[in-house]
């Protein structure tokens, strides 16, 4: 018998762990061409919120009664298919569920002698492939120019920042703690950080921490932040749209400034993408990744929680920022 | 003796005449270098309204007490400056004067037998460049995809879709009175037209004239009209951000949706931009609007205003949608 997380309802506003359903099951029998999975690390992200939702979107809803699906490290435990062999560990998008039966299809295999297995949800997984390419691909930053990060503390924001300072700009933060503040700067090289909740005019704390205006923003929370942003972009900004967390839980259209005027006044470009536009791009993202990784250039924060049905209720914190960088569940 | 036209106040919300002043005064003597000019049509556009507020933008704004300077068709009275002879028509940024001395710098010769003099502040001027390197260098039209354009019936507007049609694409216009749409459809070729004056439900009223969703949206307004539009757009979506006439009167921050969320559900770009940062693209642009124009590919319409003294009311009726077409005034 293993355990499997189901979701078990669409949640209103921030989730619940009601909304979910643990049940136990009997794993098949492989077949033919399967191996049998156990599940060492599950990542819990804030895009999963919006595959809660009954709507159209780039990736179909997860249905109800049925796994929640997402970034995951697994032990090959058995095995009737030719390219896996037992002991082997891979990652890929798979099931919330301790053990599980896969055709292999999609996943990909790991060394944990290269990096941490949890380092492959991470900095070598997704997380490093997002703040790598939407910053380069569409933040297109330049050395001497100033490099924006909201959700910085996080676990795409702190990559981006290390990225920006490897790549020669002005660096600033913002987070929601004056801990993810100090963070920030002693631990992934910030040049400077704004706690967003303990600030009064975002607009005016950006101006200072920003004296030369924002060239490349890289947004992961939307909402009351990035408006704030917009009074202080440069001409030809280039705004990264990667995530929108603080207004994923609402249930009434979120309303903003109106960013026209600001982005005509400006001539700037804003741009959302979710990782997959880049797929072409992967191989040569983790390269450079694994090189900065390996020359101690790049560091990484984890919040790992313990346990497997502790999945629903890390997924929940995520939306209360009580992650420091990117939040794993250990089974 | 010869009259100006001088800003008075800044105005507040929707101009009135009272925030601008006529005077007389006489026009200095020439001297070696310079022309005489004697206004013959003079542009009013939208873009004017920033540049009477007192703030930071991407061109310096109107001094009080000063003339407000746009796009103006002029004869040259007298000259001395050998690039210039008595009886060409010229064009450029100019002083609202009846008559002016200039040294001639960055004005550019026009040809009345080639179109008439006032196609050179409008097609073959800064709106058929707006028109066509904003919807062919941001959009990035392909043939067989849905080009819906805002502020349609307007002298941008109504060259964009125009050009989307002559590229393969199917066009939707918005506009404001049901003689608009009328004309969106017969004069300018538009496959159909929304009156969002009489329209309920725009994001429906959208669904259904783009049946497969909106590829490249070329919007002039902003506002409500393009909150509805985010409902609609396609995977990559490019939103070519001209203008934003429905908020340019506002006093206080106009409120929006927040746009983040469909930007990265759809992976799309929103972009704003002026027609100088693409000031070297001009002259191969101009070639391609004169030879569609020659061609009888692409049509026109004017609301020509006459009189000097009718213009500061010429341009308050741009922001009532008064004009079809380029608004002009025949001096």
């Amino acid at each position: 018998m293993s355990k499997t997380i189901l979701l078990d309802n669409r949640p209103e506003g921030m989730p619940k762990t009601s909304d979910f359903k643990i049940i136990d099951e009997k794993t098949p029998e492989i077949k033919s061409g399967e191996i049998l999975l156990k599940t060492n690390y599950i990542s819990v992200d804030p895009y999963l919120r919006g595959r809660m939702r009954d709507v159209k979107s780039y990736i179909a809803p997860f249905e109800l009664q049925q796994p929640i699906v997402s970034g995951i490290v697994a032990e090959v435990l058995e095995t009737k298919n030719s390219n896996f062999d037992k002991g082997d560990f891979v990652t890929g998008n798979l099931s919330w569920k301790e053990e599980q039966v896969s055709t292999g299809e999609g996943l990909m295999k790991v060394d944990p002698k290269k990096a941490p297995l949890s380092a492959y949800l991470g900095i070598l997984g997704m997380t490093g492939l997002t703040a790598y390419l939407g910053l380069t691909e569409i933040g297109k930053p330049k050395k001497g120019e100033t490099l924006l990060v909201s959700g910085a503390a996080g676990a795409v924001g702190s990559v981006v920042g290390q990225i920006g300072k490897i790549l020669g700009l002005r660096v600033v933060g913002i987070a929601g703690t004056d801990e993810k503040v100090a963070l920030l700067k002693s631990e992934f090289g910030f040049d400077d950080a704004i706690n967003y909740n303990t600030t009064e005019n975002m607009v005016k704390a950006i101006a200072e921490t920003c004296p030369n205006g924002v060239d490349v923003y890289f947004d992961n929370v939307g909402g009351d932040i990035s408006d704030a942003v917009f009074f202080n972009i440069n001409k030809k900004a280039r705004l990264v749209i990667c995530g929108a967390i603080s207004v994923y839980n609402e249930t009434e259209m979120p309303k903003s400034i109106s960013v026209q005027p600001f982005l005509i006044k400006n001539s700037a470009l804003m741009q959302g993408f979710i990782i997959f536009d880049f797929v072409d791009k992967y191989p040569d993202a983790m390269n450079q990744l694994g090189q900065w990784l390996g020359e101690g250039k790049l560091s990484y924060k984890e919040t790992i929680v313990e346990g497997f049905e502790a999945t629903p209720q890390a997924f929940i914190d995520l939306f209360k920022g009580k992650n420091k960088g990117k939040m794993i569940v250990k089974v």
